[in-house]
């Protein structure tokens, strides 16, 4: 592909790509404003330019200011491999591996910041700017004071891409982040799309901060650190979560606040933690459906005995707010009884704390105790975990909390009498019929 | 990329894309026609070519007629940004905006016609074309008899793509369409996909003509005009419309004329109007399931007043046809009481209007009386309106509606008893348990 | 594109890409390993390489061999059109066609094996693999012994990716699969992501082998020969099927073995036989909701009488294992009475045949009974049985079967108390409440 549009980061005279990506972009950017300067009326436009990354290890010492619309950064490779199971190998075992780091089209980000910031500011709004198909990846985590190896922190200061201006149908796609401590961080946003990206082993993977609608977050595989979110929004009306493949860790899989009239539906949902999806500060009228969510240990020996501070009564879902639907779900809680916290509490499934005219119906939990174990390799021991079913016990379950603060709520079908805790003189509710007596299980 | 069947249009020896990218595409069809012509048994076939369109503003002149399999047509750019904003700045402010117009891989169109015409009879039919990251601008509308500003009117007699021979296989992914009376036109698909897509500001955004099967529309941003539909089916079978984030206007969200055997899952729709989701034509056995449906009003000063002629009964989601599963959805009826017409009318959420055996269970509905407020900016207007819950108070509405030409109908768990209007000799129902009366709510 | 980690196979000095472009990327791959030697702490990485295949006719004779991670290999064109349509024309006919093979960047596989195998042991798992937007065409079925025509018998030996090693966040999208014996096959995934691409007429599809987590098949239009899968998986926890509009043939659209905490969700299904999903070895705690599941006759003339030898009482959703959740699905059952196996018998739709804990709630059947009909015309065939409903008589069928193996179980609004069979001292049970008598259906 040629014309005057269409940039190489290789290809730009002078620049070193491979020391500063950072820096010939930004020339590159200069260079599409310098060229484009459509007055009201005139002929030429302003399409923007498509900026290529060949496969290759590029640094970044150069923060990339991105202030035209329609400008697309497109890699041939999304380049993700895990560090953190290689930071964990020791280190005399590293000449025996057949690679180091992640690959592809590959920014290795040397400032403790955004390594792409997207700001500008007056009207219209920065529009269609598009990232697909490279690899972010901030090398090193730093030590934070914990027990933790440096290399598990989740912590160094630096973003993937960071949007602070309100930004209209921006695409991120096809994208590899790793070892960031913020992956895509977006404000402000209008009919974006998160489609289809790698994002794991970040401190946190999604964040829709600020405000915004009509977007969405789908068919990613995510996975943040303890302390952060996999998908996190905040005042965001409209948005769809669907379709995504959520790992651990993180501190919540999902975690809306004051998001309203929303979707997060038919997602695979996993967890080492309570909390795993939490609707806060007034979000109402959300859907929350046809998710397959799986509460389980951590199995991977560097990071037994990290929480998030949630104990089991906290709800693997947590609602604070009106209106919500939780449909047709799945839930698989898989601890050791012997853990839970507080000590010989009940866990408890689906928590609606405050708020009321929530709807749940339909759901339902399995609940299994294991003797937790421990593995060395991060994947054998979660495949193993996955996998292991025929041999737990039951756990007993709350499959639905209803607080006090929180009235007018409908329960269906979501856990047996038994089952659920709930004031009927304040909500109405028809339990889960109970197996019978003689039954086997 | 090279080999002879990479063309770049930029590249074409003796056109000039910049003045009409349709010439320049159809001598590189005829080209690739002339040089890929394998008999029986000959060793060369007919693989077809791809027409790359670097990022820039191309103007459309001459229609593009396709009549190769194999072809596919990409861009580096999608495109997209708000016609309908801009044109309802006052021009003397245009100077002061930092772009005027969309960009990314641009196509201008300049005929009133489809830009993109797929038309190929005979056997096998034509396959495998595919569409890929660019935009199509219809630049203008036109004034159309009515109040409206001219630019407003969604009418201007273009047509992103047009396919109106029977096809197979074909692909429209992560395209931009805006400003044009139609974006997307398909008769008579097989495995079609229309992915990933920015369609808006267009008319109608896809239609599906003529008939077609084991077709899906999925993971698109898409909102058309007033009188048009964001999406809309004829005498399909076995369609997949999921992952869609559609917003407003569209006189109907998704509209299925003669659809049966297909899903209309797992998306999140907003509309201004009722009739968001119509099944009609004797549209049966599909399933409604997993959606986020919101109706609420029109924020923006430039189309207040404007609707689709259907009144508050008509039904968000309206039914004719047989043996349909409307399961697992959460409506949002948020309305100014004052506005419901006719006077005094309790606003329809679900009605079954003629048919037998449709089967309506867990849908959930909150309705919300706020009062309709103006914005001149139609983003912030519409954040402000799908964040505003807190304030609202309740609206009764009818949940679910069954016509006396509907009968054998098993609605569950839909609704209160008070809420849902059904002849219990014709149909079986289960009411949701009504809230206690000490109730908050 | 350019800098030395990109490659066009038609630039390979030396190589031959059309006659076998097989050992053209073999020799690529060695050049990566040849100049990518960066050892511990050197400056240089692994980043990988991207190889374009424009679209063009390339056959191959050799295997590629992948043992690098971080390789794209990238088409554009996915190539797709019905070979088993063609090859069902009388061969005096092909004259007049306008096209006789696939195209776009298409490989014509002319070994009876894996066109790309990807192996490599030791650490760590080779990663981030991509196959992007071509063809891999099988080219020829064979005879089998059977009463087919040879082109009909989906047996040739051939695969189009085979991953027999551990591996990470490999990538399999946009592409196209024709007339192979297997499409993707791949063994021990982690992250894996196949996603929107077109995998037709192959004995089976998609197989997920040995065991795995955290994947995802999403987005696809998928359809196998009656003796293969569609989509297959063992031993995979968390995985996540959605999306996929999975068309005929295929002994099972999607059949999970030892498969645990994994979704079939909001997928578009359509099966000629019984079986259609099948959950079975103890697969358990899956979640299957939302999806639509058509079972019809074939009416295609050339496959008329082959079935997968499993009768009407099989199931149409048949599991095998403890605590999975089916909810929210609709079934259309379409089948000529008098074809019923064994003769007399009740078709069933959802069976639990062995262990304890299922919940199966809120799913909803139409059963029909049509006479069978015949085309010569796959499409016209197809299209015409999808949109038969109104002319439909009422099938009986039992909605769920409970074997007496199977206990434990709850079954709410899945069927009056005359469609399902179940031994309500073992397991739990609400019925659909019935139609009132002087209802017209």
């Amino acid at each position: 592909m040629t014309g005057p549009n269409h940039y190489d980061v290789t290809e730009w005279p002078g620049g070193d790509p491979e020391t500063d990506i950072g820096a010939v972009i930004n020339e590159i950017i200069a260079d599409v404003k310098r060229r484009q300067t459509a007055s009201v009326g005139g002929s030429g436009g302003k399409p923007g330019a498509v900026i290529h990354i060949p496969p290759g290890d590029y640094h970044l010492r150069t923060q990339v200011l991105i202030d035209v619309s329609f400008l697309r950064i497109e890699g041939s490779g999304h380049g993700f491999t895990s560090s953190s199971i290689r930071f964990n190998v020791p280190e005399e075992e590293w000449p025996a591996l057949h690679e180091l780091w992640p690959g592809g089209s590959r920014i290795l980000v040397e400032i403790p910041d955004a390594a792409f910031l997207v700001e500008r500011e007056g009207s219209p709004r920065i529009s269609s700017v598009e990232f697909s198909n490279f690899c972010i990846d901030g090398l090193h985590f730093v030590a934070d004071g914990s027990d933790l190896h440096p290399e598990n922190t989740y912590v160094n200061g630096k973003t993937g891409i960071r949007v602070v201006s309100a930004n209209d149908s921006f695409r991120v796609s096809d994208m590899g982040f790793v070892y960031l401590e913020h992956g895509v961080e977006i404000h402000n946003a209008d009919a974006l799309s998160i489609h289809h990206n790698f994002i794991a082993e970040c401190g946190s993977c999604v964040e829709l901060r600020g405000w915004g609608q009509a977007s969405k977050v789908t068919d990613n595989l995510i996975g943040a650190g303890p302390a952060g979110c996999s998908i996190f929004a905040e005042n965001h009306g409209g948005l769809l979560i669907t379709a995504n493949n959520v790992f651990p860790r993180g501190r919540s899989s999902v975690e809306l606040h004051g998001v309203t009239r929303s979707s997060v539906t038919n997602n695979r949902l996993h967890s080492f933690y309570p909390g795993m999806v939490v609707l806060t500060d007034g979000s109402s009228e959300n859907l929350v459906a046809s998710n397959h969510l799986l509460r389980d240990h951590e199995p991977w020996a560097p990071f037994q005995g990290v929480g998030n501070g949630r104990d089991d009564e906290y709800g693997v879902l947590r609602i604070s707010g009106d209106g919500n639907s939780v449909i047709g779900n799945h839930f698989s809680e898989v601890v050791d009884a012997q853990t839970i916290e507080p000590r010989g509490a009940t866990p408890v499934i689906i928590r609606l704390v405050e708020g009321s005219g929530n709807f749940v119906s339909t759901n339902h939990t399995v609940g299994s105790d294991v003797h937790a174990t421990t593995g060395d390799s991060a994947f054998a021991a979660q495949v193993d975990a996955l996998l292991t079913t025929s041999t737990s016990g039951a756990l007993a379950v709350t499959t639905v909390l209803v607080d006090p603060a929180s009235q007018g709520n409908t329960v269906l079908d979501s856990g047996t009498e038994e089952q659920v805790v709930i004031d009927t003189a304040e909500n109405a509710f028809r339990a889960t019929p109970s197996l019978p007596s003689r039954s086997t299980l």
